[in-house]
């Protein structure tokens, strides 16, 4: 391997030659062998979208030349575009401020950048800490980068995965509007419903998740930057932080500004704790809406049996012709995953000392695993399971037909004691409920006709 | 022990004569011999102004007389006033809808009101289901007695608490704002900031967590009322759930509205789950805040010892004279104990089956304790601690006159390099910054003098 | 209220005149009016059984006159007896190395052990700190309070559960050996096996979590008394630990030892991390035992319906006859609980700082109430629930008879590729396995009934 | 890309031509684009072990031609000496039975089987179900795999990592036995003991965690293999569950054996999560540990400064100088991880239904996260942070001289009371120890001097 030798403040280093990283990366690279985790490239990308602002804004207080911020906006460019991905080398299991991530991006972007002023004959070249880093710190840069790529994973990847899946239980729930079944509490047969009405609720919780994320994730667009070392803004300009903040604004088309309190900035991550309490509820609701629809797929003889779901693979090594509901597997699988993340990030977010909490790449870790997780799964689940989900109305007519908690609509006319009778003789002697109403002596079969009718059951009258 | 008879469908059952309760409660009592946790009262409170605001309602649908209405609403306001509460003896482990503390509460309320009517000569006579449930079902009665208790705690014992701390800090921050210290970042000696505004971090944790709560718990005025057994409102009036919502919005000056789909409201808890989300980045801002009170007091001789805290109690049994953060050891405590909890809930939101979630008195019983442990931790740790916080500012001045970390303000003097040459050789000849700076020769006294200002280096210039 | 007048190291103070506890209780009292959780009185009786050892022991080494001694030792047995519990006031909620409980016990058993004194003329006073504390620190005592009460909790309360639950099981698994069904897996139909294999799973489960804890629970036996204030043993004779960890084997009948490093024992709780692991894994099988259950036993007309369970209560305050599986949700909300219990514990015990955990009561309370409430849950799960458990054999028959994956048994023969064919077709075409069999032409009748029998099924051969 | 054509059940489907895998891997890595997780290779060997055991003892049963299972031991051979590794492309989130991984590695042993036959110019070919997956099924080969790699990399990665760092800790304990060090209980000065002493603490946490790890391991030596598809053993030979075991134990050298229940080995993971229980332990007394070196080593200047650890990088972008204990914030992150992915085995070996749990991927790879962090974790931290762990004794000794903890030595003279009152003289007043003493009166110089001696107070006496 051919090397290069680069210098830090510890001293020279040699660095493969064919990569753009310096010194403090590669110190970083040597002492944390740990873990397969790579600092996730989205969080390079939230540092690329801030040292391309933090570069145009010094240039406008004066405090770079026009050639430098140039060289700098587009090495960022060529970040943002995916084109230097390989130079971010550095695990997770780092310092827990996310500095030598910081420093690889300035050191990464520094090379681009004096490759560019070199290609110009500029006779200037650029710093990490002194060009790329002015103005700033490791301290606020990361949770800078930290919200930036939290949101906009959050718009461009969950968000539009959470609405085609609501859009494909939309279009079950007006399709199967007209289907009346079993209701089921306690997993106890209940009164009837649509299977619409019921596909509706699966809905409804995706709305609700999309209106809790749309609430928490403003908490994001608040931006540590401007905070420097502590949170007091040494060595930068006073209007540096919001400066920038705009800047992002403009490079991202997010709302993001300059947080009012810069040491609540550093030092507290409640805000991505708040916001992976919104994914948690989704991730609830998910494994409740993949449990019931394997439930309610199950059998295919000896199950419930009231819908079927696309067959998509063999589903078993020894039982020949075994299909089974692998996609709720999957997205039950993941929910659990984002419960456990929701721990580290408690957790973590509960142990920040004095002017900063070095927990940080942890909680990134696993709140981008949580989204993308969430977003893959319910896209997988949409593509090869929810759009497939089709009725066995036989099946879901026979339960109909059987139940016994129809008797609820008796409670009006003959009220709760006497209908429980009715339905317990007819649970205890294997009657229908006609049967055992008729035998009670509580009502005329007329009477039966007019009250009991399915349809009349599944709205308040 | 004097019984009385009573009856339900399974039957004859005794029950002590001078309890208002009924069979299905004494079932329950005898059937969940578990654990010391009593269905929490506030959940028997929400109860009752749903059950109140149902007679009310009821009356207005000419469902029920208006003796029975007005006699209900006598029981439950005599539940309400705290008169009544030895008659909820159900515990928390029973079945997973509540059925049994609905039950318990119908039961509780027919028997008070069956004695306003005897006293008032009326002849009609209340019965627990077809009357103080009628139109309702314990599947969204119970959740909309969640909800109601849970905004309410938030509101008269979480915020108020929360509000205490937060003046206190602010008295303190504003204090202490002349004060300059060191600051510290990974435990190690950084730029100094002034105690106000550390202390402002703190602060600005509870102001953002007042911002998080009061977002989150606008989701808790959903109201599951009007769902009835499944979902679909059946054996209810059509306007019942709006009514009854609006008129609990009246009882308790709550801006309640029944929620759009009743399927999700009595199988979904992702709002729940939200809340005590933010309820976690609480318990996690109060952590790491009482965690740097009890570092900063520690001491007296062997630790930080910027501040004093006050002495409330001897600290050790055996070491004479020691006095112990205690206050903050019961917040991380607590804090800690939120987090499980946070836990307990997400997993629990996760289980619901088809028309409904049976976890719902483990998510009650665990985000109650939440609230209430939060709410008197705080009140607690404002009183017997945050109220006393004192500088030793004799401590401090010599930590901020000893500190390297000063050196920072070098940077856009003589670049990042320089000055951690002279920042490293002062630490490894013992040196002080000044006398390592001029030794370095890269800076004259008069420049020293000049740069490294404390008092310029807590803002931005 | 008649008090009397106390004091301590901080002064005098009032405290109940018919309450035994002195100075520093009542402080703790007044200063941490926080949540409703007392300390557990197993907790109490743990110390009780300790400081009757230690003053034994302190006797021996002639550190103690036998007339205190004697008095302490009456004391004490009192406190075991629950002839005191009255004056144990305090909160889980207060220092976090439980201080103040540790003299609430010195406060109370000296009290106590003064009245014997006086009352048999003796002229000798004993003082909570320098008798009843003697050669001890709340940093040894507590956490061998600690080990004591769980030990024991698991001892009497837990493995007697386990053992009645299992048995149950047992007796199930023997009684319903004979009937052979149809297995699940991923919900769907499976190959055969017998009901009593099924239930012989969740007997085993018990088995295997019987010794787990057993494993587990060696780890309680290790006693940090003897390392004092920081682990020392500073103020202690060197035989002190050992002799009373003697002392109280003696007195518990259990193996206690000294532990062999008493800084560990004083500052980490991985040993009650472990134990705790032992649990949430009976919780997780108990959960699973539980869904099972209320699975099976679902319907009862458009469920599984393969079970019947005991109906102990009305089920729905609206549907009249309905009965639910309550004891699996109750099981199963205790399951949950101990989940969250699980990550309040590990987080506590990753807190401790230099020689001393201070997140003792937390890590207490928590565990004490997993094991209390799997305790309970058992034993109502049993005995409401599982002595109840009947076969419904007429669904059970024909789930068996409508099943496709016997086809599985001809994999040996034909292949699984063919065998599949023949298992596609028939749900394809709502044949019997048997039709589509013949049809298949892949083998013939006689083959078919010699090569399909349930019987032969359910085992290797 | 260049294809070919392979078939499953469902039909054809294009393969790329250079991968060994076949019909059904293809469609698993269709059907779940779903994170970036790839199912851990460690799984993978733990089934070439087991396929290749079986192919051994279905050869021994006559099962298998001589020919087949040298070809399927030669295939397997080339997976556990990493040839194929590029042919295993599933993830995590899949069908929680893992039973397309189970598949991949049938489809590609068979194919390299098949070339191993065909160059040997045999005509037989080897078929994935029917013979590499013989007398098995994903359901017993899945959890034999976890158990396996689970038992194999807590042996190899883990145990020596922790040795190692306990053999570090070790050296530094007999190395530093000399020096005496003010103890520290609730962050507040307490009596002192050696830095030895105290390091020993953390050596026994790790004595600890190997006795807890050593006994827990045991547990994994439980295989499910010879269940078959739901426990029964259907298609397997009655021997060949022990037989494999046997054979599995020759290959690794650990002690196998066919779980007794396979009902359970099926649908339980309670060992897992005892395992994993275990290993929260680790990482609990790892946080402490770690946050112990990080705040002795807190500083340089305004921190407790007693101890020195290797400077390793740069700390600070902004701050010049600045070095940070970033192995303790890399180790505390790594056990956060650990806590979460507790939680997560927890809920998911909760979640079994019948006779499978289908959560297995998803505990195999938070499990095998925690063992590979914990282990790279220890030894990162071991290399580059406890190696070079050094007392900076003379802080050490200056706080010991101020120390006014040194008191507690009075308590068996004085009694606790007046030692209290010289304690807290000193602290209000500025004055040593020894002048408030001699100032109280309560003793002589004379006596001080023989009362008060640091070296006496580190052990009983």
């Amino acid at each position: 391997m051919s090397v290069r030798i680069e210098h830090d403040t510890f001293g020279e280093i040699e660095v493969p030659a064919e990569k753009y990283w310096g010194a403090q990366t590669q110190r970083s690279k040597q002492n944390f062998p740990v873990g397969k985790e790579k600092m996730p490239i989205e969080v390079i990308y939230g540092f690329a979208h801030l040292k391309r602002a933090a570069a145009v804004v010094n240039k406008e207080l004066g405090k770079l030349s026009e050639a430098k911020a140039a060289a700098i906006v587009k090495a960022c460019d060529d970040v943002l575009a995916g084109k230097l991905d390989e130079h971010f080398p550095l695990v997770v299991w780092q310092t827990g401020s996310g500095t030598q991530s910081n420093m690889n991006v300035n050191e990464v972007v520094a090379f681009a950048a004096n490759q560019y002023l070199a290609e110009s004959d500029s006779e200037e070249r650029i710093h990490p800490n002194d060009d790329v880093n002015k103005s700033q710190s490791s301290n606020d840069t990361y949770p800078t980068a930290m919200h930036i790529a939290l949101y906009n994973e959050i718009e461009v990847k969950l968000m539009p995965a959470l609405d085609r899946l609501r859009n494909t239980l939309k279009d079950k729930e007006e399709k199967f509007a007209h289907i009346i079944k079993i209701g089921r509490t306690h997993l106890q047969d209940a009164t009837p419903l649509t299977l619409g009405q019921e596909i509706s609720g699966w809905r409804y919780m995706l709305d609700k998740c999309e209106e809790l994320l749309n609430t928490a994730k403003k908490e994001l667009l608040n931006l540590a930057i401007g905070g420097t070392a502590v949170g007091t803004g040494i060595n930068a300009h006073p209007e540096f932080g919001d400066r920038v903040a705009a800047q992002i604004k403009e490079q991202t088309g997010y709302d993001f500004v300059s947080s009012p309190n810069k040491f609540h900035a550093l030092t507290a991550h409640d805000e991505v704790t708040f916001v992976h309490g919104a994914l948690k509820a989704l991730a609830a609701d998910l494994m409740k809406i993949a449990n019931d629809v394997r439930w309610l797929a199950s059998g295919p003889r000896a199950g419930l049996g009231e819908l079927s779901i696309p067959e998509n693979e063999p589903g078993s090594s020894i039982m020949p012709g075994k299909v089974n509901p692998t996609q709720s597997e999957m997205l039950t699988m993941v929910a659990v995953q984002v419960m456990g993340n929701d721990t580290v990030i408690g957790m973590a977010a509960s142990q920040g000392n004095f002017e900063l909490n070095v927990f940080k790449p942890v909680i990134m870790y696993n709140t981008l695993q949580s989204i993308y997780l969430l977003a893959d799964g319910m896209n997988s689940f949409n593509d090869n399971c929810a759009v497939g989900i089709e009725p066995i109305e036989e099946n879901i007519t026979n339960y109909l037909n059987q139940s016994l908690m129809l008797v609820t609509a008796l409670n009006p006319h003959i009220g709760y004691e006497k209908a429980a009778y009715i339905a317990k003789t007819a649970h205890k002697e294997g009657l229908t409920l006609k049967e055992s109403a008729l035998k009670s002596g509580y009502l005329t079969e007329e009477q039966y006709n007019d009250w009991i009718k399915p349809e009349d059951m599944i709205h308040p009258k």
